[in-house]
């Protein structure tokens, strides 16, 4: 039910075994085939693959820098307006998209990310996902001025990777979590400055900013008058374009960050999702899809 | 039932007429009285007076630059997390406050405005509350630079200020009402680049800024993935600090901007309030307290 295209990794900046932010189509790929539709992938593959985002975008969106779209202009590939998400979004056609794996895929260059030499290529594969979806906020935010305290709510795979940037980046961190459980992982074993159980949602200090990366399914109930007299924030934010995702890979490889991960074989995946469910997992199981790499979790 | 210090201005940088964001207190007035309650105050006397704020505080709290406080330490007195609002709060003894009128005081010299020689005192009383309140959030979320498209909901005694200072910022400037019939004095009068009648709650660009600085009085319902989606920031903004307050009336001297005021008697006040109640007001009325001008409206 899920549409992808075939390609093969051509880019100079690339690996043969490394695509992410893969963009098809811009009206036919290398094989000549007539192909009207593009995806953009936020996706590992070869090796291990760890398909997060699939996103088919009309044909014209973000085609690289012919774009109109100030998204696109402006290296926010992510906030495209005729973006389709990968899972459960409709499809132009009016099928649902369903995501996927592969193993190759050609792609313009302009969707590649580099990764240096002293980051193994499994460590790499959340970080196109959570890794992003936080380093963005933090920096767009205003967050990653040393000196300034931090929350990261909720240590599970975009958390973990939350204290460790905001940790790098100055700041002290403070997690708040609901599990007394996790005292002692964040602060032995991620760097974590304090740890408070809370389910408090009016923690919020004076000028605090906070910031949602999580889609929740329901509104927000949001009372005004505490907003005006903090002068708070309330923001969003969502993955983060090509120039920053390389921006943070190099972060990552420049302070040696590494995301906790668990690298399991394809055969796995039914098991690795009732372990999701129950929350056991440090902190991304990332999928083994060609079998090259011996998996930790068999 | 109200509480004031009755107090003489002083200050060198003060004409004896006019007292702005008056704090009295410090454990002892002028006078020698061992009075340990403190009064912050965003007043306009003598001649004409708008009590606008007053807050009393705690003795510990915002006096001048001796507090602790990060809020009175960073010049932002307002946002002071141990005020009591003048209008309908509970003072230290349980009583409610009132606010209320005066025409002398005796203030702490860090707490007074120096108005410029070209603003006239009548038109300087509404920027002490509407134009502080409008001109810190475009400065505090940078909606101060040129080129950017503000919005303004609502066009009354905060919204017609603040369309003036954002076109004097070098916004273009979009008046947004649900009264078709404001059309004409927003483009023609205020000069506003353009207008239009909406109770649509979900026109906020991509990376736009909703800065609320009116106190609703119910919780907003928020949904948050359109919020990530386009990256969106809700806000809050309440007046501002000193030297904020003296920075715009700085910038209205400078670009003289003014609003637009109706200079009432005393005597007019329960007529004005009938009118107020019917927003029938352009766009603030000034009470004449001490019959020194002419009141444009008797």
């Amino acid at each position: 039910m899920f549409n992808y295209l075939r390609f093969v990794a051509t880019d100079e900046y690339c690996t043969p075994l490394i695509i992410l932010w893969v963009l098809g189509g811009r009206g036919g790929d290398s094989g000549g085939q007539q192909e009207k539709r593009m995806w953009l992938l936020r996706c590992f593959i070869v090796g291990y693959a760890i398909p997060i985002f699939i996103w088919p975008r009309m044909n014209e969106a973000c085609l690289s820098t012919l774009s109109s779209l100030d998204s696109c202009k402006n290296n926010l590939e992510n906030y495209c307006p005729k973006s389709i998400l990968t899972y459960g979004a409709e499809y132009h056609d009016g099928s649902i998209t369903y995501g996927g794996y592969f193993d190759t895929m050609v792609a313009d260059e302009l969707f590649f990310v580099r990764i240096p030499d002293n980051l193994s290529l499994d460590v790499v594969a959340p970080l196109l996902c959570a890794g992003i979806t936080v380093y963005s906020p933090l920096r767009y935010y205003g967050l990653d001025k040393p000196g300034l305290h931090v929350g990261v709510v909720g240590l599970g795979g975009l958390g973990h990777v939350a204290v460790k940037f905001a940790k790098a980046m100055g700041a002290k961190v403070t997690v708040i979590s609901t599990s007394p459980s996790k005292k002692k992982e964040a602060l032995e074993n991620l760097g974590a400055d304090s740890f408070f159980v809370s389910r408090d949602q009016d923690q919020l200090q004076f000028h605090g900013k906070l910031v949602l990366v999580g889609a929740l399914e329901k509104p927000l109930e949001l009372p005004v008058f505490p907003l005006l007299q903090g002068r708070k924030v309330i923001g969003g934010s969502m993955t983060g374009g090509m120039k920053e995702t390389q921006e943070m890979i190099d972060f990552v490889a420049k302070h040696n960050l590494k995301p906790d991960i668990e690298v399991i074989a394809m055969e796995y995946v039914n098991t690795s999702m009732e372990r999701l469910l129950k929350a056991d997992v440090k902190y991304r199981f990332v999928i083994d899809i060609g079998n090259k790499l011996k998996a930790t979790t068999s």
